[in-house]
This record gives C-alpha cells, sequence and structure tokens, in this order.
C-alpha cells in the first residue's frame, strides 16, 4: 500500500499496529473463532476489554484514586449536556471560557440546564487566541473550558486556576502529554483524535461529587448509573472500546504520555518553525497560544494555492485543507501522525518556496 | 476456523460477508489506502456510505415519503429518552405497554419528561405473554410499544391499533420480516441484532412532527437537528454504521425482507416444533405470543442439564444461556443466523433425548 501521510483533524490517524489489530478480531477475536462484533458484551472477553480499556487510562494518566473512568456514545457533542445535568445545581450558575466552537456548544446545551455566565471569549478575534487575566466568580458550581480547539488551532498552556469545581473537554489533545487529572473534576473526550475511532466518548470523573443538583437526569446521561455498572449500563459500543485499549497499549509500549509529549513537541516545532521561516506562509493564531495538536496556517499569497496544493498532494498528503470557519490550512498532528509524515509537508513548503 | 452457531442474544451474529468486508475496510477502505477507522466522517468517500445506509432502510422497507432516517448513537436506552423528549408534550400524555425488560426502561425514562399512562402489562406472569383487549386511552400523544421482547421472547404478532401516534421501540426484529411503515410515527432500533454490530442506533422518523413538544431539548436528543444534517449533526459511529449499510446490502441480494421472513419463519417452526414435541423440554412463553427471533424453552427436569449442556457445547453451540430473569435457554436466531445452526440444536436436543 502507497504511504498516505494522514492528517485528518478526526476521525484521524490510528497506529499502525492498532489498525492491524482491530481488523484481524474483526474476522476472529481472541481465537473464538467469532468474530468482536458478534459476541455478547456480557461475555468474558469483552469485559476484560473493557476492563483493560478502563485500567490503561487509569494507569497512562496517572488518575488518582476516587475517580471513575467510563467510557459512553455520542461524541462530545452529548458530553456538553452531560457534563452540565451532571455538576449544573437546579438554581446554581456555571461558568465558561468560550474559545470557539465546541466551546460556544458547551454552552448553548448547558444554557437548556441552569444558569450560565460566559466569563471569557476569544470571539473577538476569531478565536485565534487564548483569553488570559479573566475573573473568575466565587459563587459557580464549576468552571467549563475546552483544551484545544481543532478548528481554530489553539490550546490552553497551564490549566486555569479556580476554587470552584473544574471541567474539561480535552477530545482533541487528551493522552497527548502528561496532565494532572487531580485538578480536574470531570474530564470528557470523544475518543476519535488520539484514542480511538468515532463512536466513543471517555469521560474521567470524581465520583463522590455525582448525585448533588436536584436534576431529573435521563439514566443515560446520569455518569452514576454507567459507574455503578462498570460502563455496562448498556450495551456499549463494544467495537470503538476495543480500539481505543488496542491505542492504549500501544501507547504504553511507545512510553506513555511523558514521551509522547516529547515527540508531539517535536513535530509542533517542527512545522511551527517552518511556518515562521518560509516567507509564504504565516500561522493564524498567537503564537504563545498555537496548538500542538492542530496547526493552522495559510499563504501569505493566494497566488501560490494551486502550486501548494499540486506539491501536498503529490507527496500523499491527505486532509490538510483548513475548516471553513478559518480558511487556509490545518496539519492535525495527533499522536499516531509520525514525525516523517510532518518533515514531509515541511518538504513540500519548502519546495514551494524554491519554485514558487 | 470452526464453525460456531452463535445464538448470542446481541451483540449477535452477522452475515460472513459482512464479517469480511468489514475487516478488510479496516485495513484499506475503498482503495484509499486508508483505514475506515481514520477518514473523516466529511469526506466523500464516508458521506457516501452515510447516504447508502439510510437509502437502503428506505428501500428495504419501503419507507413512505414523509419520513426520515438517521443513525445516532446511545442505543434503545437513549432512543427511550429521545422518543418521550420529541413527541411528549408539555402538559400531555403518554400511553404505554408494558411487556418486559426494555418496555419497562422506555416507561421509567418517559415518566421523567412527562406524564405516562401503562395501559397493559404482562408483568403478572413474568412477561410470559402480549397483553391483549386492552382500551387506549383517546387524549394521549403517542402510544409506545416493544415490538420483540429479547429477555422473555414474546412478539407483538399485530401492530395496536390506535388513533394516536405510535411509537415503536423495534430493536430486536427490525428487518426481519416486512412491516408496514406507514402505521408508525417513531420507528427506534438499537442495530446489534439484525443490523449490525453495538454503538449505532437508527431511528424512522415521520419529519412533519416533530418541533411540537414546547419541551427544551438537549441538541444532540432533538431528532429534527439531526435530519437537517443528514444524520451528520457531529460525528456519526461511523465503524458501525459502514456494517449496517453493509449488513442491508446483504439483506437486499438475499431477497430483502419478505425472504427474509419467509427464512425466519422456518427457523423459527423448526425450533418451535421440537420444543412442542420433544418431551424433555418446553416452551416458556404463550403460544401464540412466541418471538421468531429470541427463542426461550426450558428443561422438564433440571436433572438433565449437565448433559444437554455437554451436548450443545459439543456442537459448538454458543450464546444459548438463558437470562438470568427467566431461566432455561434463550436461542437468539437473528437473520444472519443460518437454518443450518437451527438444526444443528436440534439434532442436540433430540440426542439428549436419545440418551437422557
Amino acid at each position: 500500500m502507497t504511504k498516505v501521510h494522514n492528517f485528518s483533524a478526526g476521525p484521524c490517524i490510528l497506529a499502525p499496529q492498532v489498525i492491524k489489530k482491530a481488523s484481524e478480531a474483526v474476522i476472529n477475536f481472541n481465537n473464538l473463532n467469532l468474530s468482536l462484533l458478534e459476541i455478547s458484551h456480557r461475555s468474558d472477553d469483552f469485559v476484560e476489554v473493557m476492563d483493560k480499556a478502563r485500567n490503561l487510562v487509569k494507569k497512562v494518566l496517572n488518575v488518582p484514586e476516587g475517580y471513575e473512568v467510563i467510557y459512553l456514545g455520542g461524541g462530545a457533542s452529548l458530553g456538553f449536556t452531560i457534563a452540565a445535568l451532571n455538576f449544573l445545581k437546579v438554581g446554581g450558575k456555571a461558568a465558561y471560557i468560550n474559545t470557539g466552537t465546541w466551546a460556544s456548544g458547551a454552552i448553548k446545551e448547558a444554557k437548556k440546564i441552569g444558569a450560565v455566565e460566559v466569563i471569557a471569549s476569544s470571539e473577538d478575534k476569531n478565536f485565534s487566541y487564548i483569553p488570559k487575566g479573566y475573573t473568575i466568580p466565587k459563587d459557580i458550581d464549576y468552571l467549563h473550558y475546552t483544551s484545544n480547539n481543532t478548528i481554530f488551532g489553539t490550546q490552553f498552556k497551564s490549566i486555569p486556576k479556580t476554587d470552584s469545581l473544574l471541567i474539561c473537554d480535552m477530545s482533541s489533545d487528551i493522552f497527548s502529554k502528561p496532565i494532572d487529572v487531580s485538578k480536574f473534576d470531570l474530564i470528557y473526550a470523544g475518543a476519535q483524535k488520539n484514542l480511538g475511532p468515532a463512536g466513543s466518548t471517555l469521560y474521567i470523573v470524581k465520583k463522590e461529587l455525582l448525585g448533588k443538583t436536584g436534576n431529573s437526569i435521563p439514566s443515560m446521561l446520569d455518569l452514576s448509573n454507567h459507574i455503578a455498572k462498570d460502563s455496562m449500563y448498556n450495551t456499549p459500543p463494544v467495537f470503538p472500546v476495543y480500539v481505543n485499549m488496542l491505542t492504549l497499549e500501544w501507547l504504553v509500549e511507545l512510553g506513555g504520555v511523558k514521551e509522547m509529549g516529547r515527540i508531539n513537541a517535536e513535530k509542533a516545532s517542527t512545522l511551527y518553525n517552518e511556518i515562521d521561516r518560509n516567507p509564504l506562509f504565516k500561522g493564524v493564531v498567537e503564537k504563545e497560544d498555537r496548538s500542538e495538536m492542530n496547526v493552522t496556517f495559510v499563504l501569505n499569497n493566494e497566488a501560490h494555492k494551486d502550486r501548494f496544493d499540486q506539491l501536498w498532494k503529490k507527496a500523499n498528503i491527505n486532509g490538510i485543507e483548513g475548516h471553513r470557519s478559518v480558511g487556509g490550512y490545518r496539519a492535525s498532528i495527533y499522536n499516531a501522525l509520525p514525525l516523517e509524515s510532518v518533515k514531509v509537508l515541511v518538504e513540500a513548503m519548502k519546495e514551494l518556496e524554491k519554485t514558487a
């Protein structure tokens, strides 16, 4: 097979060994002579997968005692509602930081559940920076933020300091580097970036905080129910959870999130250095807020567009068209994307400079 | 590979050609040199899959004009809440028929949304029959029922007659035989029986009825949003939807739901005939309400249990242990289970009779 350099923004590239094992399990899982797709989720073989997938999250992120890990469906978009239903008290108030499309989505859904105060926003400059210097009210149930903004290419470099509970949508940078889980009360993340294929969403939650809102919560949106049933309250997304497990095994083999963070930093600096060096390109967000997952950039002169598009396509690069709300290019350099692919993109940028 | 006769209650057996194509797509999808798991859900290649999967549902079930087909995550358990949020009006009332565990779940979730009247129930006899002769109130927003009861092995043989809207959870018998979709206003079905692997849920809804309840609905639970975005409101469960598409293609090749219904009736009568003939076994539900999908039966004498369990295991039969709420055995004979497998089970039952 021709090697494709897959910069897709999500669902995105997964490690080759993960893809291979996933494909094999669809034919014959655990030598049962049955497909992973056709076994009961209550079978010992799948219960072991679910347990392993949950425990690997705890191991890889060094999750402290008192936190539970579960996998649900629905994506972060359903997580917006689940976060508010499980943490926003009747008569209470939540604070949100608006850093882009997904943060705005979280705010919209929380407003259907209760009172919401947007305490900071970068909407004034098309979300091209991470807000700083805002004041966090004292009387809130929680502060919510989005750690990495897939569409605009910004990323929080530090965890907001608050005395309140802290909730974070980490869909697009979880497992990309070490994080201090103890600083958070709920982390949720659609799996289809650094964790697995589309169809499962990870929740890491401080258990003792649940059940205190006074909300009437649909059973499927109540995190307590899923915890009580070891993430098997109903039929879980079996195949996506299995691929998550494989990806976490790959990550452990590779050296865990510390080593992953080192590799990701190298990939990001390789690409940002070229954007800053090459006179034909420029980045679109504040340098200090640049994402190590989604690198957004534009041509200084649109006249070079056809030639550049020709060059990266010829290099077997896939998925670097920018999102319609930003334009230009977006190279998503998630965990499974090798440094080699970044170098191929950099070469195409250099080639444009030489021949433009 | 040794042939396993897979009677699992769900996730359950899928057609061999579906499993094979699904496995191949995980390695290289559409000759893109990319895995199906790592391409954008907005790519032309996946948009085509989603369109095909939706259109095949319309074709196979002869869905009338005015109905929309979408795939969501969350299973029927989330469907319980989605049904009520989208159809139970503020100040309104819904009628439910309680025929088992899943119907009870639907009732429990609807009660969190509004007023619910359980107009008929077979709970008095451990759900071993389908209620008849009940009166449906005139002043309801909709009537809800569960067409096939996976755990107890009962099935509605006709569609309840009502002047109100009609909602049905068809998770475990959709696509098993022709149905008149025009009689329904919402059909929902967890895919992991006759349609695909765990992780996607099918909704067929009469579009003009949406948006009339006055409920504040989380965006992800509002069917209108998903319809407006062609079932791509957020990242859909890509791989499960693809396997649904493959299964529908297989069903079309096989002759559609009419031929499927003929085959399923033959499988069911083959097994029920043996249960009625063999003096060592008996069925556990009313004969007229027997499911053609989940065949529940018990030994007349528990002393034969070890010997029978030995016999079916030796025959490479998988997944016929009864659910804990019924005991005995449950042979799930979903669409993809061949008649051959039913005959192997019948042989094991005959062998027990000869040697007991």
